[in-house]
């Protein structure tokens, strides 16, 4: 029964107040990984976590900070949703090692080596040309698996992100992207990715976002499923969970903002185009966090097993905190 | 006559006191690029800024700052050294585009686009892959060009150089870096990188750095004039002029800090090695800014015409500055 299960949204970026806080309670998510960072440097980052100190403080009775594995089920025995963060890109870093562990320490479980474009560790799925894993971003992995912070390379480019998995000691994350097979897109994952994450145990969360899904706006439930299915295939049920990328209660400066941040002075339009600038269509069916119900009941109704879907919907991401977060000795 | 021309050194970074004032102006220097920024982000730059203003108060007798190029001339004619700002890497801008108005403002007029080390716009000389200039750094360069910020690409990899001559609209610079003709080193500059450069009116100030120097301490003066002549051949007289790098009284902390700044818990040794880490030892015939005469004189000796040597000396820099330290209409 879905009400039962540990239920893990791989990543939301939705307007965060209590009226959201209630609805994730209400649709028995377990734990959400929040975005905290799309462009915030260190300070700004630090910022950011003060509003989260707040919100926790004011919501006590909906949600609770997430550190570790265990946190999850501790939301899960107390009847609350578990809040852990993950940066987009690694502005919270700012261009200093030491701040890895700093931003760690602080709660920032999960962090992306860059957001579509260069940044100083990688290359973004955006840019022309992919230089892979630089200077800085080999010792800041190296940082990342010592401290126990996961590396996530959902907006990164193909060599930088093959680069990744084999740099880095422990299995890293693709939180939000879907397989280029699916549907071909910037932010899509080649099979040749998808095999190399899921060999070395990484994790690909299921993307939600239109345009990453076949069809966009109308994709259907059933597609939806048929495209975890063909994943299952491809990479084993052990390595697939969900990233949704909700953006609920987001106006359309925030989808300018997260598309130009402050480094461009003409509009980027991301994978929108002028004519169709603003916040895709929702799908009917994942409208809000009571969508993740319908991916249970989605995945039964096309055939799946019952171990396999309740993996899918949380269990092999909860496995893959499990492992990640530790610090090494 | 030496001390009747204009004597620009197109870079330095000394220790700022008035015992290095008062030696350039002993040594007739008419201008230097003085070093603002290693790695200094936004902030920091304005501290940077905030201890100059401090310098040039004190220091009204020896030292004026340069905002364009009748600065340079002001300055010959009051006897005083004009100091402009220059940053090695594009930390200034942190990684918001408005930065650069805000920075070429307050009198940082030139910048490298990256500082060794791969940036948000460009690679840097010591990466293994040249992913050439970023999405934000061809936004960046037109801004650059904009409000006359001057490009230099001293640190680049070639590939992002040859790029950065060729997007941007206005002539840049290599402010202190050598033929790799000359010397085969990771910061020196192919023939190619070379052409392209003097084709677009772009100039190169030879580098006293031992490092980037045919047999690096041994280096004769002879074999620098020689080096000079070959590049003139090469390019033209007229692209040309002296970025020393000179580093007086720094500790080797700073050499440390330069090499490492906050990106890397390893030590990297930069041109250097473990067992050869410190500053290499001076060159006898430029051990401070009154080698600038010695140049001079050297130049004299190997040949050039009177005319080639002013130019060379500091009119091929006043020009290029003349150039491009104008805001575009």
């Amino acid at each position: 029964m879905y009400e039962n299960q540990i239920i893990i949204d791989g990543l939301q970026y939705c307007k965060a107040d209590r009226k959201y806080f209630q609805g994730l309670k209400d649709a028995n998510i377990t734990a959400v990984h929040v975005t905290l960072v799309y462009h915030e440097d260190t300070r700004q980052t630090l910022s950011g976590f003060a509003k989260w100190n707040k919100l926790f403080e004011q919501n006590t009775d909906l949600i609770m900070p997430v550190m570790n594995a265990d946190d999850i089920l501790l939301a899960k025995k107390n009847n609350l949703v578990g809040i852990f963060f993950g940066a987009q890109n690694c502005s919270p870093i700012d261009c200093e090692i030491g701040m890895i562990e700093v931003m760690r320490k602080l709660g920032l479980l999960i962090m992306q080596l860059t957001y579509n474009n260069q940044s100083l560790l990688a290359t973004g799925c955006y840019e022309n040309t992919d230089s892979g894993i630089t200077r800085f971003g080999k010792q800041a992995i190296k940082e990342m698996n010592r401290v126990g912070m996961i590396i996530d390379m959902s907006h990164s480019a193909q060599k930088s992100t093959l680069e990744a998995i084999d740099i880095s000691s422990r299995p890293i994350c693709i939180s939000h992207a879907n397989p280029l097979f699916a549907h071909k897109g910037l932010r899509n994952k080649s099979d040749e990715v998808l095999k190399a994450l899921a060999k070395k145990g990484g994790l690909l969360g299921f993307s939600l976002y239109p345009f990453h899904l076949p069809n966009k706006s109308a994709c259907t439930l059933d597609d939806f499923c048929q495209m975890i299915a063909k994943t299952a295939d491809l990479i084993g049920i052990d390595a697939l969970g969900i990233g949704s990328d909700l953006c609920l209660n987001q106006p359309k400066s925030i989808l300018e903002w997260m598309r130009n941040g402050t480094w461009s002075k003409d509009m980027d339009y991301g994978e929108g185009n002028a004519n169709d600038s603003g916040w895709p269509d929702g799908l009917p069916w994942f409208k809000n966090p009571s969508g993740m119900k319908n991916i249970y009941l989605g995945l039964e109704k096309y055939g799946f097993k019952a171990e396999e879907i309740v993996k899918v919907m949380g269990e092999n991401w909860l496995k893959f905190l499990e492992n990640s977060l530790t610090k090494l000795t």
